[in-house]
């Protein structure tokens, strides 16, 4: 931690600082500039919070050095980690896994035959939302325990692993019994109780970024997860809150990247509400693969025109078909391979 | 809803389009233009979800013309709800009511102190935060139950009634036996399992706009709350997120006077988190009392240099006093007064 | 300026920043973390570019503790600067100045009419765009050097001082023939060639800030102004760009008290342009005159049902009488005075 | 154009909306709905400005069913259109060219070098900047008309076209004699009387997305250009400013396809400044060309450690030939080819 001083900052006020900091059982180094002092706090293992000194007299601004998180961080441990949900499906390998079905499950002939519909494309796990949070209590909330059921029939039909959504405590523990990976949506990316429970509940988790959420934010947040002793955390990018309605979200691929920089912890993408509209997706599916993404959701629906929720972003079964297509081919032009 | 076609869009996709509105029992109105046609689909009642349209061959946008929200429009109820939250402290009137305490429940002395010095000063409701959401895991997430216990007891100790803050559908339940004011957080903001909870336990809500949330968006979470029938909601804004960290969060007051012609729940600024920082407080909510705000949240700490969070944004119980001061007199320059 | 290295970076490394930073004649000073080490540059008057530093092997990232601009910062020069537009027409003073005029000069009448209406009101400088940045080549821009004549025209039948935007280094100097004060919007902000040229005339300039532009952004903007010998700079928030349409931008009234405590240079309120709508320009000119503004810059049309741009946000001559009686009240209860 | 009532709008306030529709010539028609009455303009060609009619009593919305463009858009003219700076370099068709260079132009050496390696690597135009906008007025600022003759200097040794950005009127015409293609940067995509000179001087023009510009304003802005008779644009997505500082800027890959369904025009990708970071850039530059993009301009210095500016996005020439090598096999993957 680094607390810089005003131009013109008294003795006094620059030994304040230092006593608040050996008050603290640190050392407190002074660094005179040109223009301005600036006082290290040294031994910050990341846990101080300096706020308190932002408002000390003299004091300009407090940065930090150390990072906030600590167990997802790739200086915490080098190597990627593999998430493996079932059998040969593992997210952080050279391997690339698709997910795919519907934004919700809506009857037992529509997700079974979904599965069917994105197995025989390529994709190796199905996703489909029993609990669904939706902007308006009005709009459909999702078939809950009868969802659940649904998908794991569809499991026994197709063995594809499930995806699919909790939304709050009780709901995480239901999920954990039916489906092979848990997945936190973005608004509930800082719901510090649904993080706490499905960290202790150790199955893997696909935690989505929230809409404004920066890349810091997104990583303390798996850092819940890992603090209660789940290391199976899969992050996922699905777009930002934008000034533009061009597209429904604003894409952030560079947090491929900058992820994978920063943390151990595989991420993947999800083209589908990363733009919001259906002709999209196949650029922009190809794009995260390009980028380095680790996996790639999409949502495909038998009959999209038909669908319950988020119609106008869900592939049909033939348009699926074409993008694992494609998204073979970019992945072997970067030494990758798409899974299955 | 309106849809509207492409350039050069064929009879037979806006027949398609036609169609698909009649199957859903509506009225299909085409409106050719000069450039375009547009089909409006005439009887919503702000249910449809025309997403499904999208995607159409030859649709080039849907415009939704009704709101999604109902039982929280002016349109809906004309005259502004008025919030009481204990006898004499009410939201919504020409009477601004102040809350103000710490960020966190401490200890005994700390809250108890601090209920006094707000109360002294001109306040009429006493905050402070038992569950803490924490962006990091390690961070101090507040003393629960006993934090409860505590502002129970400032409670009996002042007089003042309690806002505090829920996380989750059981903490909701264990506010709601000890305090006044269910605070919902800006990070919770979508959590609809702890909005249905806080509709169906009837008590006050102080509904905190996320970070990133349009005022639609928190007009629906607010709906959320009215559907399951708890009408005392007061909103509040707290700052979004922005590109510009010379600030905290970007205080957005022109949310005051956009909500209050939209909807007919009253609206409050908490000007501590919309700024960030101490000495912005002063200014920026006289600048909420100005704008209309219905009521002012400020944080106070005994010694703020002390604080277990939030300390660089308390105001110390003298500067709080010298704000009541002033916001009096700007209150009577509009024609308004501050309650108490 | 500090450069903070990875967990784990070598002596090696650290030499080697070590090494740069003396190569380019300052003095390195590391400083060890209990997690990282920290490299110190000390004698970095603001214009030492890091950025090269950033890639260099074990860096984690390079942090300013100097500020990039200087000329306008409070560090600088410590009282206000008050700038004078015409005898008695002051900003930065304990009195408030308000500007205001339609959008556009469209015709004699128009404009002469609207000057002494809004005279009559209470304004003390008249707005009005002769030259108009218009998104869409096909919106009227504006009557040119006509339109300068007519604001002159106005100013003789009224005594009120004009203020009138350049677009371009020509447009610039014939603004500073006819007008009291140049104003750079929003879209010019850092259009370095504009600036340059406005600093080079030395008349006062009213400096608008950019749709997504921080604060340091606008300040280096002002700086060039004051770097080409021109103190005479009023800066101007308008509103950013915003996710939210419900209003047309997000007001940023945080950015008055901001700018107040890094520069010396007086910031004026637009709740026009900050808004976007007729009906927030009072309560949101309240805010702002509550919050600190120097100024106030308000749109007001003789028939804003008939302007040729920006009628929604333009007030009535007879809301901005109202208007100016409100601000009058909310200056006093501040402890300042509206101008005239 | 569509004017939506507000819910209990009466009959004379939508006779009055009709009323001020029909006074500019076109037919009003009103479409009453269930919750509120609707009132299209019919006729109207992208022009009217409907923003009086948003202060009429009783109106809610006005909502605008036409683009404000016209010659930009792909119903203008469906084909894409091909932008050529040289002979064989094209931009729009099925290959896609490489931009690189550094972005200053520093000395002869430096530029020829760069040159040179950026065209052995498989670059097929190099850019670098003779005038260049600086945030600071204390960093270096380019060499002007001295760059623009070591550019041209450049070319003769290496014959790749020149592409460089100009600043003002007076700088394009100068860059418009020894340049191929003028840049109009970011910050100045609103700069109007600098989008008409580019436009008459008929040359080849990058536009750069403004930091904060929708897609409609960056083809509005392009709109400019058509609209003085110059077809040749290319447009370039280059980042937008975020609230995230993981990344210099947040880089929009969706604007690819978004831009080429709305518009003839082809558009590029600028990874350098969407990220602001050397590591980022091949993983990003991949992104783009899966995304679809229609060329890519890369920063090289032959040393990046010792650039003036952007040192820290600036690939080395080893790595610029890596990522073309990448590029090739991405562009393959989709269909297309790296031009050269």
């Amino acid at each position: 931690m680094l607390v810089v001083m005003k131009q013109g900052a008294t003795a006094a006020q620059i030994d304040a600082v230092c006593q608040w900091i050996r008050d603290k059982g640190y050392t407190a180094q002074p660094m005179p500039g040109a223009q301005r002092t600036a006082v290290g706090l040294v031994g910050n293992d990341g846990r101080v919070d300096g706020s308190p000194l932002e408002d000390f007299p003299g004091v300009a601004e407090v940065i930090y050095v150390s990072n906030p998180y600590k167990q997802v961080s790739r200086e915490w441990k080098q190597e990627t980690t593999i998430v493996e949900i079932a059998p040969g499906v593992r997210f952080g390998g050279s391997e690339v896994p698709i997910i795919a079905g519907p934004c919700s499950v809506e009857n037992e002939q529509q997700i079974v035959t979904a599965a069917r519909q994105v197995k025989a494309a390529g994709a190796v796990a199905l996703r489909g939302g029993a609990f669904k949070p939706r902007s308006s209590p009005y709009s459909f909330q999702g078939m809950g325990l009868e969802g659940l059921k649904l998908l794991k029939l569809a499991k026994q039909e197709t063995g594809l692993p499930i995806v699919t959504e909790a939304m709050d405590e009780a709901g995480a523990e239901l999920v954990a019994e039916y489906a092979d990976m848990i997945q936190i949506g973005a608004r509930n990316m800082q719901n510090y109780s649904l993080l706490k429970t499905a960290g202790k509940l150790k199955k893997p988790v696909l935690l989505k970024r929230g809409m404004a959420a920066t890349i810091q934010d997104l990583l303390l947040s798996a850092e819940y997860l890992l603090a209660e002793g789940n290391p199976n955390v899969v992050l996922c990018e699905r777009g930002l809150r934008s000034f533009d309605t061009a597209s429904r979200n604003l894409f952030d691929l560079t947090a491929i990247p900058v992820v994978q920089q920063l943390s151990h912890l595989p991420i993947v993408a999800d083209p589908s509400h990363g733009t919001g509209r259906r002709d999209k997706v196949l650029p922009m599916s190809r794009a995260a693969i390009a980028a380095g993404a680790d996996g790639i959701l999409i949502e495909v629906h038998p009959q999209p025109e038909k669908a319950m929720s988020d119609g106008a972003q869900s592939q049909t079964p033939a348009q699926f078909a074409e993008t694992v297509v494609q998204l073979k081919r970019v992945a072997e032009a970067i030494g990758r391979r798409i899974a299955g």
